[in-house]
């Protein structure tokens, strides 16, 4: 049976052309002044925290890797492009049997990530490596952006659950799809998307519309034949007005399921109105009629501010329903990852770095095929993270040691030198997760990634994961990737003076 | 040959599942209760316009109709339906044949619309009309909000050239997918997305990246390289350092290019730093080398209120290229549209119009199935929307013939009567699309919808064009329409007092 266009779609098949133009006019201009196969390493990195954020959790690696793996042009696309008039006949056929030999590290998906850090490093002939980065971008971008603001959204519900009802905010049909997955990775317990509870098995929850009821001459009515036809009834109580009609009405309800001797929980769900006075008016109400344990589904352009506030004044809300805030991530909308080449290799030579100026530093790429170290303390909790290059040695890589201290260098405070010294343990991030077009282990299952980002955001300290001001990780760049760096700059012609003796030790690059 | 993923995808096949749990538990209940045939009438509508905007730009129509058109529930969806354990095999039985008969009624794509105007009104089995709720709201909310942004910045363009190049910070595939095609219908030239333009149709463009000047030893060697591939070469100069590098690179390669005796044009990308005395610069070093028409394509964060900022400062850019603040919308990245119920009909009866109250007066609904007419002066200029009942007499609507005036009731005010005494030709917009399931006429193209966009816009009064706050346009309910809200506020038992003697004419309903 043929699988479905909704799951082809989210394996990310035939998807070749979803690039940018100047993609496929450099790699036309690679190919066709004969340096198609210089190799080359780029990596993708994003160089500031949504607003309030104290860290990101990574996401959309799975879907990444589908595309990478499917990359082929079809026929259509060819004829497409052989439309356009721009190509070569030639480089057409040479696409025509297009497919990656790229290898690909990552940081996995669900992991706690700051701006800067490679998340992804993509070695293979540059015509290849180049076709990837707006793939890379679209995709991880955005679900990185909503697994890290489902986080900020878990963490001010505290122990409730967070359902997240976005799609009909989404960015179209796959703004959902993967929106919902990466809700659900940054925190959220279950989706409304019934699309993605298909397609990635995630919880599918949800209650009615304020058109059951209208659809009924009245409210009582439509909550009866409501409980009638679902063992656990949740009722929306503000289609008329939730203090005088909805609460009444579903008070009554659930008394005649008690008469009736229906072992149901009384729930009901707000969706206007001042959510802290009409949960604890309805918990009041249900209390006194003895029931105890109403549970009250909150909805209505929630965001992670409004929740914390609302429980601050003893909101009785248990379940939090977030949808436009959540799926479109609405006070931030777009991360500004970036996929910059960082190192080019001419017929197996030495690697040679390479840097992007801008007369903004924060603009200015760190250049080399890299590595990322995490540094924990004895309880398992991040310290600082530490980018170098790939090929220093002595790698101080080696779990169960104390890590070697690394001395001052840029982006290097005193916080990050502490953090160092005390680090008991250290881990390398960035794994390998395909080799030459192919892909290695196969993924985790998405309960799996989940479960990684809450234990990771668990472990973080509590400074990190304020709702506003968090403190700022520490994050160095080794010593000598730092003077590479300085080097590199150096060495553009006509941007500054030559440096005759420079800082560098790493004249073999 | 089978069609690509993405064609189909873009078509919306197999996408019964693009909803949220509660329409199937809704569903299963209407089924259950044998009110599933009960006849109802829907209206989508949104009630805020995104800040600082004076009308909207209606979008997605076509993708919403795909959706509908091939709505049907696969046996794959029927499986997963099945293993939730909620839904009975009589009811999914009745799913495995599930097709609409909807009739759908619609305002054109492409068209200016404002607050609480019925955009589309969609009648049939309530079973299948509460179905479309979430595939309407995720459709026409997300490209209506793009289209409706791409007008703005369109706006601050002016006659030059707008470039979208979104697809690396949009929401997953089909946020630059359909996003582009949002932005096109908007006012865009062209987009930078393969996809769209396979797809749609839509004008590619592009340049090159910064990793094609760092792939080779030094920026001249990558420019001439580039010109040497295309006829046009567009150069991005920002790769080291504008001023001293990529700008005099750049210069010595034109005038290499007019010494061999090739007409082009002389054109760079500014992709950062302050791009009006970069602009100014670039314009004045290649006027003086003999280049007077140097193009001068900007990017970098740009938004309509930079653009406009720009051009008051006399920027020397010909060409805008717009990314995240065009297809996120990024200051109001969702479009709160709503798609409620208005009306039921039991047995072929007269139809019941039905209402949501609310303690927010601009979250109650508008009652009832309706037209939207829109008045016009002699000039072709609109000067004021009228909501009122499909049923209502006189019918106002005789293009050519002075329209008849419309008493005061809810939403009008001094500007609103005085329009309609001034308006010499009235319009009906809501149109018919889909007939019992079938779609009408074809869809016009993408092009003609671009181009009504774009006469619609150019038709407004300048006072709704402005970027800040802009006049607010006159939508006035008919009499008839404000005085059956008010009638059926009333009715709703145990929200007010009884209303004795309502104004009420329309008892019949």
């Amino acid at each position: 049976m043929e699988r479905d266009v909704s799951q082809r779609w989210a394996k990310r098949e035939n998807l070749a052309l979803l690039t940018d133009y100047y993609q496929l006019t450099m790699m036309g201009g690679y190919w066709k002044t004969g340096r198609k196969d210089l190799e080359a390493c780029f990596n993708y990195t994003f160089r500031e925290l949504p607003p309030h954020n104290g860290f990101a959790i990574t996401a959309g690696l799975e879907q990444l890797l589908d595309l990478v793996e499917n990359l082929h042009f079809t026929e259509q696309d060819l004829d497409y492009l052989s439309g356009l008039g721009a190509f070569d006949d030639a480089f057409l056929d040479y696409l025509r049997d297009f497919r990656t030999t790229c290898s690909i590290e990552a940081v996995p998906e669900g992991t706690v990530i700051f701006p800067h850090e490679p998340i992804l490093q993509v070695e293979g002939p540059l015509i290849e490596a180049q076709l990837l980065e707006t793939a890379v971008l679209n995709t991880l971008n955005y679900q990185t952006l909503i697994a890290t603001k489902a986080a900020r959204i878990r963490s001010a519900c505290g122990s409730d659950t967070l359902v997240e009802f976005g799609l009909r905010r989404a960015h179209g049909p796959d703004g959902g799809l993967s929106g919902s997955r990466a809700a659900y990775i940054g925190g959220a317990d279950s989706t409304s998307n019934m699309l993605a509870g298909k397609v990635f098995g995630i919880p599918v929850t949800g209650t009615h519309a304020h058109s059951w009821v209208m659809s009924f001459e009245n409210e009582l009515d439509a909550f009866r034949a409501y409980a009638a036809c679902y063992d656990q009834p949740i009722l929306l109580v503000d289609t008329y007005d939730t203090l005088t009609s909805g609460l009444p009405n579903a008070l009554t309800v659930f008394k005649e399921l008690r008469a009736a001797g229906r072992p149901v929980r009384p729930a009901i769900r707000l969706d206007s109105g001042d959510l802290s006075r009409l949960s604890k008016a309805a918990y009041r109400m249900f209390n006194e009629a003895g029931f105890p344990d109403l549970l009250i589904i909150a909805s209505n352009e929630l965001d992670e501010d409004l929740i914390a506030d609302l429980k601050r004044q003893g909101a009785r809300v248990n379940s939090w329903g977030v949808g436009t805030h959540l799926i479109t991530s609405s006070d931030h909308p777009a991360l500004g990852g970036i996929y910059k080449l960082v190192a080019v290799r001419e017929n197996e030579k030495a690697w040679e770095p390479r840097i992007k100026l801008s007369s903004n530093p924060a603009k200015m790429t760190d250049p080399g095929r890299k590595r990322l170290v995490r540094y924990y303390d004895g309880a398992g909790r991040p310290l600082a993270d530490l980018i170098r290059l790939d090929d220093e040695a002595p790698d101080v890589i080696d779990p169960g040691q104390p890590a070697k201290p690394v001395p001052f260098a840029e982006r290097h405070d005193l916080s990050f030198l502490r953090a160092v010294w005390d680090a008991t343990r250290c881990e390398s991030l960035l794994q390998p997760v395909m080799k030459d077009g192919v892909r290695l282990d196969p993924s985790p299952s998405l309960k799996e990634i989940r479960d990684r980002a809450s234990q990771q955001v668990a472990a973080l300290p509590e400074e990190l994961r304020r709702l506003r001001n968090p403190e700022i990780y520490a994050v160095g760049l080794s010593p000598r990737l730092a003077a590479e760096k300085v080097r590199l700059i150096h060495q553009v012609p006509g941007v500054l003076p030559a440096e005759p003796g420079g800082p560098s030790e790493s004249g073999g690059l």
